[in-house]
């Protein structure tokens, strides 16, 4: 079982409106609403990847009963911690004629210590159980930034792996606590560099990956978004690239990276074969219309598309 | 008491944005949920009117919870019919820059046939207790659109007056069950009418305000926006005119005229003062940044300074 830590999900809500008057009143043709956020686009992928997973979160209010109501109709089990703050939404209106979409990400509800001690407590629970932990997303806001080291650390304890995707003091503090993979974007890799890394993938990115996994972390994998991955390991560097530019929608395709990395922690894949999982996940990812979710076929079909390489 | 008839309620959402990105990703400084569609709307200005209200509704999904948990919070009265459909959201997004708003309204979940005749047999039972009713708003997927007739005619048989604000079909076989008022628009009124109306509280639009009294209405009070309202009754015709154009959001502003009608009507005020009422309550509306909500220092403010004449 891999273990999903979901601290800030939300609702995704999308509008699909044929052509939109930004100054007007529209009539969306369709609507949808699905769990999201970062922790449970990475478990709705371990699941559709057949990965026996649980999620761990918080969900509060009406909107958090309709996160829960939603992840339980696509059968992803969860054990959520009650909070008394409202979980968040996120809208996103697309317009039909020109593809264009704007997002509105509300902010993340207040939680109290004794909620994250609740959700802490159930952790410490299943970490037995746990072949791996991600830990993804931003902290709402009451939660210590130093929150994802102190899972680290639990789980370390336990001697269970845990592959973290975070940015800021979140990512910083967490990749002290010897998680087993982070995986920054560039833009997130340069924050905690401190300076502008220059080209995607060139040397200045390199140096900052390695110092990364000097700060701790047993590996980095930094997302290029659709120049793929690289990845600084304790057995070596790799490339990882996919086969070309595809249409679709990028936002949650760094969460498939994630889930697939985990996927190939659990399973003991080398790093090649991992990270062309990882790839392929990610693509099929950005390939389809919604966040979390991915065509099996397009994973499948990209796998032996993508290229890998040492360096 | 005044029972409210709530059909297709919804959950109001309105995003406070500092200058919206409308291709990319905006993050509000304010966000506001709040129950709405125009029967909550009129539910909630008699609430505040200090009138004993009973809401009959229909809620369904994570986003009808939300709009009973927030009604309840609010402290209205309701006895809600559970659906098996997922209860609407508005979305509203301001640019606090520009002033300029966008709007999505989702379409209403359908409703069954066995679920309306579950709220028909509360309708039923409250009847007995109500000194009027008001029945607004749009009818969701699935309701039949004589069904606001309908609910006139037991009214009518329990000797319950009924003020009805709706449109269209639903106007025209409601005005037909013989409702003490009904308050279309202009724009309702022309397509009633079947023909353009030349200007607002012109000759033809009295025309078409008494032929739509001839069809049953006991009175027609038509909402002239800014100007006002217009009413033709069977004691005879009156203007009524607030003091001037006022800043702030006009919706609500009809469902605020709809309470405050109800409200005299149930008072039995003369129908000057009733119209003086309804002026104030809705240009109080309309002053107030949240539909559904208004001052009453504005409301009884404007009390004195509305014009009201007959003719």
């Amino acid at each position: 079982m891999i273990g999903v830590v979901c601290l800030n999900p939300a609702l995704d809500v999308t509008h699909h409106v044929a052509a939109v008057d930004w100054a007007g009143v529209n009539r969306p043709s369709a609507v949808h609403a699905r769990p999201g956020g970062k922790g449970l686009n990475v478990a709705r992928t371990l699941h559709a990847l057949g990965v026996d997973v649980l999620v761990l979160g918080l969900a509060g209010g009406a909107t958090g009963a309709g996160v829960r109501t939603a992840l339980a109709g696509l059968s992803v089990p969860a054990h959520w911690t009650r909070i008394s703050g409202e979980t968040r939404r996120t809208f996103t209106v697309v317009d039909r004629e020109t593809g264009g979409a704007a997002l509105f990400n509300e902010p993340g509800p207040r939680v109290g210590d004794g909620e994250f001690a609740e959700l802490v407590v159930r952790y410490r629970e299943v970490l037995d159980g746990c072949a791996a932990v991600v830990l993804s997303g931003s902290l709402p806001p009451g939660v210590p930034e130093d929150s994802y080291a102190g899972l680290i650390s639990l789980a370390a304890a336990a001697g269970v792996p845990v592959v973290l995707d975070a940015h800021g003091a979140a990512l910083r503090s967490g990749a002290a606590a010897r998680p087993a993979i982070v995986k920054p974007n560039v833009a997130e890799l340069a924050a905690i560099a401190g300076r502008p890394l220059g080209e995607a993938g060139g040397p200045a990115m390199a140096a900052a990956a390695r110092e990364l996994r000097a700060a701790g972390a047993g590996a980095v994998v930094v997302s290029l978004g659709p120049a793929g991955l690289h990845a600084v390991t304790a057995e070596g560097s790799w490339w990882a690239r996919p086969p070309g530019p595809v249409a679709g929608n990028p936002t949650g395709a760094g969460d498939a990276v994630a889930a697939a990395l985990a996927h190939g922690l659990v399973l003991g894949r080398p790093w090649d074969e991992r990270l062309r999982h990882a790839v392929a996940a990610g693509t099929a990812s950005a390939m389809a219309p919604a966040a979390g979710e991915f065509s099996l076929a397009d994973y499948t079909g990209l796998l032996s598309a993508v290229t890998v390489g040492a360096g």
